[in-house]
């Protein structure tokens, strides 16, 4: 009963402002005594914190209580092609550092995995923290990833297929890594602190030199048996596997274009007019509304998010996205063009590991312990 | 509180054999006195009731109570193209009464709903109960149907897309009239009582003269921001569109074959080892198998359960329909052939109204009336 009443207490002053402890037993439905003993408590363990009286106040000052967002921290890792990102949050997602790092697309397993404790060691230094202080760790990947944190099947990645990533990046922490795909971490971000604020069932789709997807159902992760749920680009019929292709062939490419900047380039020539570029953008996408139209067909989703590299060039894609895509489906689907560029990934593994620590938080069945596990 | 520990004694007994107000009191987490109130209560509502002692029983006889699933009675209802079937169930799930009409598949709207409402008053005849009997009502009906029960599309039921259908049979109950898309009602079936009791995220596909399918997701049914979730039909990059025409166009087909009875001929004849009706059949699968893979690719679902009239081929269609489909997936899906036959919407319907009432029953928030409005 004492850890619901915990609970209760964390809750009402989770993710909000200050408050006093008549307003915290109010909202928390606990008597006035329990809520101060339990706030007693959970200020020793540092879990909560006392802001001092506001300046001007009249009458007797009143003691206003907060969750401590700073008193632990959270690391979120974005294992892209050609970039390490990676970032410490506080408990309310506020960065305390980061880092960027480029990597080359062929670099291969060992490489990739030194890149990925560079970068975690650069940001957590940038924080002034230390290993010891995450709470929690997430790494969004490419491929199909199981539950238990292993790359299933990557085609972007080198060497990545089969890696236990949660186990080689669980060998510096003590804490739980967990591995999802960059496309569902992406989904996620954009249900946050993205355009899917307000809605429940998300199709996020990842569009650029790879196409991927992640999807959300009733506001949460919809993984699949296997991990692989959205890997509609795996079926032949519909065009994803062809789409990249229209943009790397586009005639008028200057000759050693790196790969990641051809999208880039095309549609910028595209909004100029050139013919043969809007001509590649219009067949791009169509092969990218066919594998939309069967995510919409099978999901019927709140909202399709486009994300990733084209989400810069909505000005030109839309409009011949919209036409390819329309008739398709039974009905126009909403759909919004993701703000977030190349953060969604990491800020989308900074609220996957959040949502570990807050289930940890909230868990009534185990005791709740001091936030941040401290060094020996 | 007393709402919550009714709610708690109503979940004790619910759905188990009759037990003791100790052991009820153990397992709703309540004291003896408190359960003892509460049971008198509830029986004096109807809820409950109360066991003649056993026979040979050593000692004092304890009392034993429970749950009264003839306090009420749920309708389910099939509008099918060429049937119209209707059961009467207690609230375990019981058949109490049925009925089954067929229809000619041209009937129209009137004459259509005319017949769901013969059918209906004959399978509560057969249950020697009236319509004040019944607590909830399920329809299911082909086509896209909206949250409110207007079949928003509908291809093969003639004057039927645009038809308020909750409204039209609401008009003979006193209670809620939900309505559901057939295939969706399937999926519930094969969870409740069929192939699929196991497993969390289904996807229900059925086939024969026209294909469908309903999604279970988390276990509960994912019906999409408009209806339309799981109309990966309409995509014509996939093949369900054309399967039935591979059967039609049989070339050894009698003349005049009633549509509904195709499938069971080529079936046959594929059986027996008839060249083009084994080739007919490997068309089929090849279309049915390109809207499976877009559905197990998007959804990654625990199991695929094959239904509707090819359910009863099973011996012919698996082994064309695993070559084609399979190499469509990232890893074959898993599959079962569903054993409820036609009456597997209509087992839908039951379980998705008596949901309806199970989440009356507990809504702590509303107060709980007796079982069956009586008739005034």
């Amino acid at each position: 009963m004492r850890r619901i009443n915990m609970v209760a207490t964390m809750r009402a002053l989770r993710g909000g402002p200050p408050i006093g402890l008549t307003e915290l037993a109010a909202r928390a439905e606990l008597s006035r005594p329990t809520v101060e003993g339990l706030v007693e408590e959970l200020t020793g363990m540092g879990w909560l914190g006392e802001v001092p009286p506001q300046a001007g106040h009249m009458g007797r000052p009143r003691r206003l209580f907060r969750f401590r967002a700073e008193a632990g921290h959270v690391l979120g890792i974005d294992v892209g092609a050609s970039s390490i990102r990676a970032v410490v949050c506080d408990l309310d997602g506020e960065p305390a550092g980061r880092h960027c790092a480029a990597v080359d697309a062929t670099t291969g397993r060992a490489g990739r995995l030194a890149a990925v404790r560079d970068a975690t060691a650069q940001a957590l230094a940038a924080a002034e923290l230390t290993r010891s202080d995450v709470m929690a760790v997430c790494v969004g990947t490419t491929g199909v990833v199981s539950s238990s944190g292993t790359v299933r099947l990557s085609d972007s990645l080198p060497e990545w297929t089969g890696l236990d990533l949660a186990s080689e990046v669980g060998r510096d922490f003590d804490v739980p890594v967990l591995v999802e795909n960059d496309c569902n971490l992406a989904a996620l971000a954009e249900r946050w602190t993205g355009v899917a604020q307000e809605v429940d069932d998300v199709v996020f789709v990842l569009s650029g030199m790879r196409t991927g997807c992640g999807i959300l159902i009733r506001g949460e992760l919809h993984r699949g048996r296997r991990g692989a749920a959205g890997e509609i680009g795996a079926l032949p019929l519909v065009g994803w596997h062809r789409a990249p292709a229209h943009l790397t062939e586009y005639p008028r490419l200057p000759e050693g274009t790196p790969r990641e900047q051809v999208g880039a380039l095309v549609f910028t020539a595209a909004r100029s007019g050139d013919p043969a570029a809007l001509e590649a953008v219009d067949r791009f996408a169509r092969d990218l509304a066919e594998g939309i139209a069967a995510l919409v067909l099978t999901v019927d989703p709140d909202l399709v998010v486009l994300g990733g590299g084209v989400s810069r060039s909505a000005d030109v894609l839309m409009e011949p996205l919209r036409r390819h895509l329309d008739p398709l489906c039974l009905e126009p689907p909403a759909l919004a063009i993701s703000k977030l560029g190349d953060q969604a990934v990491m800020l989308g593994a900074v609220r996957h590991a959040l949502d570990h620590v807050d289930a940890r938080i909230y868990d009534i069945d185990a005791p709740l312990s001091a936030p941040a596990p401290k060094p020996a």
